[in-house]
């Protein structure tokens, strides 16, 4: 077996579970890479997650061969391999819309720039706010958006707006050409079938937290 | 088939993956509620999420039977049903550390609230920052914690302080009674095997956003 280099396009059709597996598989690799680890089997990088080998053999089989018999995978090119599918092989510039509390510690948050993605662009209508630099970035005015994500060719939208302002928002943004939007704001938001939407949740996090410390609090009783 | 009633315990073996999907599945049924729907399918609830009938119908077996022939699922008795397994039937009180940006920006958000979790304690270390009150919240100096967290018997801590700082502040946290983190600081936890941690890493949710971008932009090529 070989290393798949023919770079296949994503299919269309892989559920939307496996590709949130593959950002897991991603930073776990990340880490064993950090510590000098340089190969690992189907089943201890499943254990690691709790995802059977199965499950981790099925779930990269959707783009591609990446294990080597006797060996399992080498974690640098898988590595590799998962930044490319998921298409964090280049760096993305990033819009942030909204600079109050939310989105200045997004500002702050080293995480992003480290996995391939740049905030360039930081808006707000607040007067207090805009003109303000935050991690080296200076607020603009909303009303200079169009022209600055086209200029800096953005795709990517991180939405940090109170609930109210994000459907007006998106749509000014959806047409300077934004076409993806990570969003915080506790709203459904109404966007052309060619738009993405990933919505951050918080508290479906915690809801994993409650689950496990229950389910810990049994285990040792 | 009858509604489970007898509340078994949450088996130890439930994947992480089936307990994560539980929330999901939370999520759109509290959102058909909402839009006046009564009852849904397993194929119709996994299609909603991008998940097969057969896994939507394998993940709730293991906790009990949930659906009717011929009917499907009651969405009302399978949101009680569903947080009873995942322990949000109840109000959990959580206490926040470090009220820094993220910190204020995580008390103002209100989907915590809505899902049975209460901030009532808010620490920091910042002489600017204790004594202020965010959100009707006063922040309290984190010297106080162990007695507070005591008297309020709180179990579940969301750490939003600075990487340097996580370490430390969660081994007098677990000496307190904290059974289980929400960690938002860029760091691993050293934690004894009882105390729970669920890491918030934002940068899967754009790796996620990236992914569907680039496939969106291959269908409409």
């Amino acid at each position: 077996m070989i290393l798949n280099s023919n770079k296949p396009s994503p299919d269309p059709n892989v559920p939307k579970a496996v590709v949130s597996r593959l950002s897991l598989y991603l930073r776990e690799l990340q880490q064993l890479l950090r510590v000098g680890k340089k190969t690992i089997s189907s089943s201890k990088l499943g254990g690691r997650l709790g995802i059977t080998d199965a499950q981790v053999r099925k779930d990269f089989a959707y783009f591609g061969q990446f294990g080597y018999p006797g060996i399992g995978y080498r974690c640098e090119e898988l590595v590799i391999e998962i930044r490319r599918i998921l298409g964090t092989d280049r760096t993305w510039p990033v819009a942030l819309i909204g600079c109050g509390n939310l989105g200045q510690a997004l500002l702050g948050y080293r995480g992003f720039g480290k996995q391939g993605f740049e905030v360039v662009l930081a808006f707000d209508i607040d007067p207090n706010i805009v003109g303000q630099t935050f991690e080296g970035l200076t607020v603009i005015h909303l009303s200079e958006m169009a022209e600055q994500v086209k200029r800096h060719q953005v795709r990517l939208a991180i939405l940090a707006v109170p609930a109210k302002a994000a459907n007006q928002a998106v749509d000014s943004l959806v047409e300077a050409g934004i076409t993806g939007f990570l969003n915080f704001a506790p709203v459904t938001l109404n966007l052309p079938k060619s738009v993405s939407v990933v919505g951050v949740d918080l508290a479906m996090e915690l809801e994993q937290l409650a689950f496990a410390v229950i389910k810990q609090g049994q285990a040792t009783k």
